[in-house]
């Protein structure tokens, strides 16, 4: 094994996460490390969770990062909100649904379980059905954005109806915030977890997580501690903290939240709102290209996510060999499926920084080169102009 | 609030973690992210794996960095190791043996402790003498550098001890890999948690760990799953795989890896064993400074640790405000006490990178000033000088 410094090539991350990082987050995880008890990092750590609340849209103090992956992020919220012998009503219509019904069960915990159709929004009234047959169970989990489909369901309605029925919920926001509207407050979330590499802009290996006073309050009447003592929501409070005064509980990974203070800086100076319509507007560009490629969408267009584009490969073409020719003659990087998905779809996502007209382009004109090259049954010459009229189309400035 | 980017001061960290970053891992950091299941990323993991065993000494295939920081890697032994049920023999000589019980504890296993005095190496014949009486016991942990402390335990006896009672080893190196000899392999460790931000000189936020043959053996005959999916040993393994084929479980966090693998191409330029030395050499000059100004080690040196300086503080003295002048006036970071030894001592770290002259002189230098400052009963003008004597007294190079 030879051992040399990882120079790693320079990509364009158009997959369903990590998406692009940009330079300004990239130089201040580069920046000198100090001290986790520091008072200036105590200084970052209060900024970072209020730029979360802002991120989230919620007065929540317990808004954090959990330091650890998104996955970590979904196992502190049930772990912190299920107790052995809750009975928990997970939605599921993708992976990640499922991983959450493996997190009920790894806790305990009795899972009720909302199936959809892979590719479709949450059906609100299953919800309710399943509710009414089920009127113990404690909480509602769902996934808001379906990173294995690109789905986006209806958070607002579905919290409303666990609402409903007395139920906590619980909403995986890992590729749905900062890219379409997340409103903890005003919707009623009570425990929502994200990711930092969608489409925050910001490397993986932070989930950002925050707890209503509801939530907490289930925590806090608990008749056994949290399982994880790593992610025991009462300790890694005392750390996070209130002010400057900290218990010490675990050490944080300090560069990684230079990074992300200035993802989330980045995205404060845009604004949400015009975060949100910027993917809009370039989701319509890829869309009209890759439809007048002759690609067609998995989602029905008034559940789809702006930021993950998921098509259906052509008859008779070959995935790997695809992905593996867009990568290594493009440089470019789009999502294979997961799950039932697999070999049948292409995830291709517009998040964050990446989500530009420049991205739209190349990858309309990558992927038109690669899909003629292998012989697929695709219309030729009509996917940059489609998407370029889009563009003109929408009025805005480019 | 005001929102600008965060400039972090320049300080010096001689606490017990993080240590000073270099350069050249820092500049790691800041490369561009690519995506986790990339052909170039997935030979980066192969790398690390192997850089990991060598840094450990050991040949066990199932070495790899857990996702998260150190307390997560101690989770992850325990999660994986210990079944409901399980009697665990915990060797407590500090604050981290203590959460070593803890984790025991949360999960379901029943903890049989054997206690040291803080400061104090772990005693191999108390060990004996309770797995007599426990024969039924399956797994004896213990840490093997008390960071709370600064006490060196003789890991080579615990493990042999262990061995001859059946018991499964499982060990805490978060302060010693890198510093002090840690051998995997020929001491029989069956399972190992480290941390990268103390003698690997790497920013916080991963848990390199190791299981041996034996270890994967009772994970895998284990009776039901792992309460915990995130560090789940038998879906990480698949993720971080064997040669190129990789299951998707979480997404790695890319950019801290760069950082990891340029550090432990950094150890491995300057050989373990040379590492090991510079860090007795820089501990002898430090102690001769410290104790020439009247400064008491906590430990008997036969069981201290050098890259982890405890000293009692000096009758009258204000812990709080030396060490915050400290790092006012000279941006110098050191530890203050843990647990028991709060407000007693402090705590001088030498760790990696930062276990250099400079950092001895200097610590030296400023301690003396503000001690002084503080009418502290110190000796004035002797530090340096018998740490210079030291350094020359060494025959080598400085």
């Amino acid at each position: 094994m030879s051992f040399v410094p990882f120079r790693p090539p320079r990509r364009i991350l158009m997959g369903p996460g990590p998406s692009d990082v940009p330079p300004r987050v990239l130089e201040a995880m580069a920046r000198p490390t100090i001290g986790h008890l520091d008072p200036a990092f105590i200084g970052l750590m209060e900024e970072i969770k209020g730029l979360l609340q802002y991120a989230f849209r919620t007065g929540n103090p317990m808004t954090l990062p959990v330091s650890a992956p998104g996955s970590a992020g979904m196992e502190c919220c049930f772990a912190n909100l299920v107790e052995p012998g809750d009975k928990v009503v997970v939605c599921r219509n993708g992976v990640f649904g499922g991983r959450m019904v493996e997190n009920v069960v790894r806790m305990g915990g009795e899972a009720v379980v909302v199936d959809d159709p892979w590719g479709r929004a949450v059906d609100p009234d299953k919800l309710r059905e399943t509710l009414r047959r089920h009127p113990d169970a404690k909480v509602v989990a769902f996934v808001h954005a379906e990173t294995s489909t690109g789905a986006l369901s209806d958070a607002q309605t579905l919290c409303a109806v666990a609402r409903e029925f007395g139920c906590l919920t619980l909403v995986d926001t890992v590729t749905s915030l900062g890219g379409v509207p997340v409103e903890v407050d005003a919707w009623g979330i009570d425990a929502v977890y994200a990711g930092t590499q969608k489409c925050l802009s910001c490397a993986p290996g932070l989930a950002p997580v925050s707890f209503s006073e509801r939530a907490l309050e289930k925590v806090r009447g608990r008749s056994r501690p949290v399982q994880s003592w790593f992610l025991d929501l009462s300790l890694v409070m005392g750390y996070w903290g209130s002010g400057t005064r900290r218990a010490y509980h675990h050490t944080a990974p300090i560069n990684a939240l230079y990074g992300l203070h200035e993802a989330l800086l980045i995205l404060r100076e845009e604004g949400l709102e015009r975060a949100w319509a910027r993917h809009r507007r370039h989701h319509r560009a890829l869309r009209a290209g890759l439809e007048a490629m002759g690609l067609a969408f998995v989602v029905p267009e008034a559940e789809r996510l702006p930021q993950l584009n998921t098509v259906r490969i052509p008859e008779g073409v070959d995935d790997a060999a695809v992905r593996r020719r867009l990568l290594e003659a493009f440089d470019l990087e789009i999502g294979a499926g997961l799950g039932e998905l697999a070999g049948r779809v292409w995830r291709i996502g517009l998040m964050g920084h990446g989500c530009n007209r420049h991205n739209v382009l190349y990858c309309l004109a990558a992927l038109e080169a690669v899909l003629s090259e292998a012989g697929a049954p695709i219309e030729r010459g009509a996917a940059l102009p489609a998407a370029m009229a889009a563009y003109a189309g929408d009025g805005e400035a480019p």
